[in-house]
């Protein structure tokens, strides 16, 4: 398949200098060596992403894709898909559980409807409060279940969109969060797809299905499959599967690597994204951070995907970038050990005796 | 044995009617239900902490309890016992991990001497600044390998220090640190003695000792339970086995409970601390979060002790309140969600289908 889009290069990141410089530091702060662990390592891995061993973050954006889905209509979700305008509408009011986390650590929050069925009317926006940008390809992707979910202009457009709408961004890190009724059985679409995996293990009861209607949405998912065979590519698997909320964060994961922003990714449908741009390009993956180990069936499976070890796992399955904004301050805590710790020198204190 | 001192009464803060109440708040928020977790868990617990729907944190304070130990010449550390005082004073200067995580979450940071092997010189505090209290029983215990660590008397004074430093605290919440070069021994010890496990499951490494330098250790520490042979309850242990700061914590942690503050647990020998009072006083636990499963050998049997489910697992072995402090916006996120979330009805979005 030829998309209308060019990929970005992304360079590799691996600089064997700069991170031995960065363990030096690490290794002579006032503490056993390596007795912080998983902070030292996120310390590291956050000066190798910035390039620097004085990391700051700085200007810290939430950005929110929303998008509906064809396969909806189906009844593979708990939920009615005017849940997905009328969550927006909540992340705008402030009264969602990413608004109330992105207010807390001071996150700018960008709502992007990427395909949301229903029109979501501009606003003013008062200082500090969510922003809404309308980048909507379609009103809802076709579904997937009868074939492709969308054309592949649909999908170019949706990429170029993501790496738009990032190069407008301030800050030098980048959280993932996405709305959009349905997708978790995108997410596993696309996993099972480009991770040879069987449906069953990466189906899971998104907002909270029961038995049966685990049932029904598995049955759905391979139709969708079947209906889309030949679609292996990565792109091709997120034209034929895809939303639109996901190829716009494929692109905005594909521009925030190239621009080196630290990439803060939240559970199982920000995680497909990623898994879908670093199988086009692999270096993604050196500027991501994984928020945490959803609740969500198959997100353990889509995590070893990409080798990803999670900061928690606190079995959330929300989304909306939720476990990102939570997860927020420990990065910070890494760049202030980084940044502020004494030295074992300058703060006169014995090393171990040996 | 008889201390000359009187435990406090601890209420047991079981509230079914609170229960049902901060968990009818939690499932109206505008996610599916469960959805956010443990979040939700810690969010329902700090309500039954401070016995209201609308839980606010308020001057959160750490306290760092700082010892030194007779043990420590048995050569049970990787560290000299200098490091001790040389700690405080980087505590106090500012460069220490527990005082960058302080202050990046506005931690009021007090450092009490209970029992350092030198004295530290008392200093004007700036405001912000961390605060020296000195309440020294002893300038270091004495060698548990050969006997009493302290006398009866002693550890009753720690005790009361304990309480009494915390009734001058403010706020609602109390975040639990140390300091000692040797104090892991003393947390070991205290492990096996009152839960009656073998030495060598509860005896780790500490600031990084070797094989050879662990080998040392558990003869120590054998002839240290050898050598306090019937010192069975938890008081007799604390004598025998115990450290000023470990005493003091176990002071602070009860007073805490009493006054219904949340007690953030850090990890090896607070948890330790936590082990004792809540030997002497269940309810506790009820009290408790716990910030972190430690790196350090015998941490997960100690929480397996208590039924601790610990927010972080994240191989920390630091101390000093490190991991308590890195927790904290976890435990403000929870009561954000908990009070500024909005409800499927003020937001008007649709609940589930079914």
């Amino acid at each position: 398949m030829t998309l209308p889009f060019t990929l970005p290069h992304i360079d590799d990141l691996h600089d064997a200098a700069l991170a031995d410089r960065l363990q030096h530091v690490i290794d002579h702060k006032t503490k056993p060596l390596g007795s912080l662990g998983r902070l030292e390592a996120l310390a590291l891995r956050i000066g190798l992403i910035l390039g620097t061993e004085a990391p700051a973050l700085a200007q810290p954006q939430m950005l929110v894709c929303a998008g509906d889905h064809g396969l909806a209509a189906r009844g593979v979700s708990a939920f009615p898909s005017d849940v997905t305008w009328q969550m927006v509408e909540n992340f705008l009011a402030g009264g969602a559980a990413v608004s109330v986390l992105a207010r807390q650590h001071g996150l700018a929050l960008t709502v992007v409807d990427c395909g949301v069925a229903r029109d979501i009317a501009p606003r003013e926006t008062a200082p500090g409060a969510a922003r809404l940008l309308v980048r909507k390809v379609a009103p809802g992707t076709r579904d997937a279940s009868a074939g492709p979910a969308m054309d592949a202009e649909q999908c170019a457009q949706a990429l170029a969109n993501g790496m738009e709408v990032v190069r407008g961004l301030p800050g030098n890190a980048l959280l993932l969060g996405e709305m959009g009724i349905a997708n978790t059985s995108v997410a596993s679409l696309l996993l099972a797809r480009l991770g040879g995996l069987p449906l069953d293990e990466v189906t899971g009861a998104g907002t909270g299905l029961d038995a049966a209607g685990m049932e029904r949405k598995r049955a759905v998912l391979q139709q969708a499959l079947d209906a889309n065979a030949g679609a292996d590519g990565p792109l091709e698997a997120l034209v034929a599967l895809g939303g639109y909320e996901v190829a716009t964060l494929v692109g905005a994961v594909l521009q925030a690597a190239v621009e080196r922003r630290v990439i803060v990714v939240d559970g199982f449908i920000t995680s497909a994204a990623v898994l879908v741009a670093s199988r086009l390009r692999p270096h993604v993956l050196q500027r991501c951070v994984f928020a945490h180990r959803s609740g969500e069936r198959g997100h353990g499976l889509m995590l070893a995907q990409m080798q990803a070890e999670p900061l928690l796992d606190w079995g959330l399955r929300l989304g909306e970038g939720s476990g990102a904004a939570l997860s927020w301050p420990l990065l910070q805590s890494a760049c202030a050990v980084l940044t502020q710790m004494a030295s074992f020198e300058s703060a006169g204190v014995a090393n171990r005796t040996d």
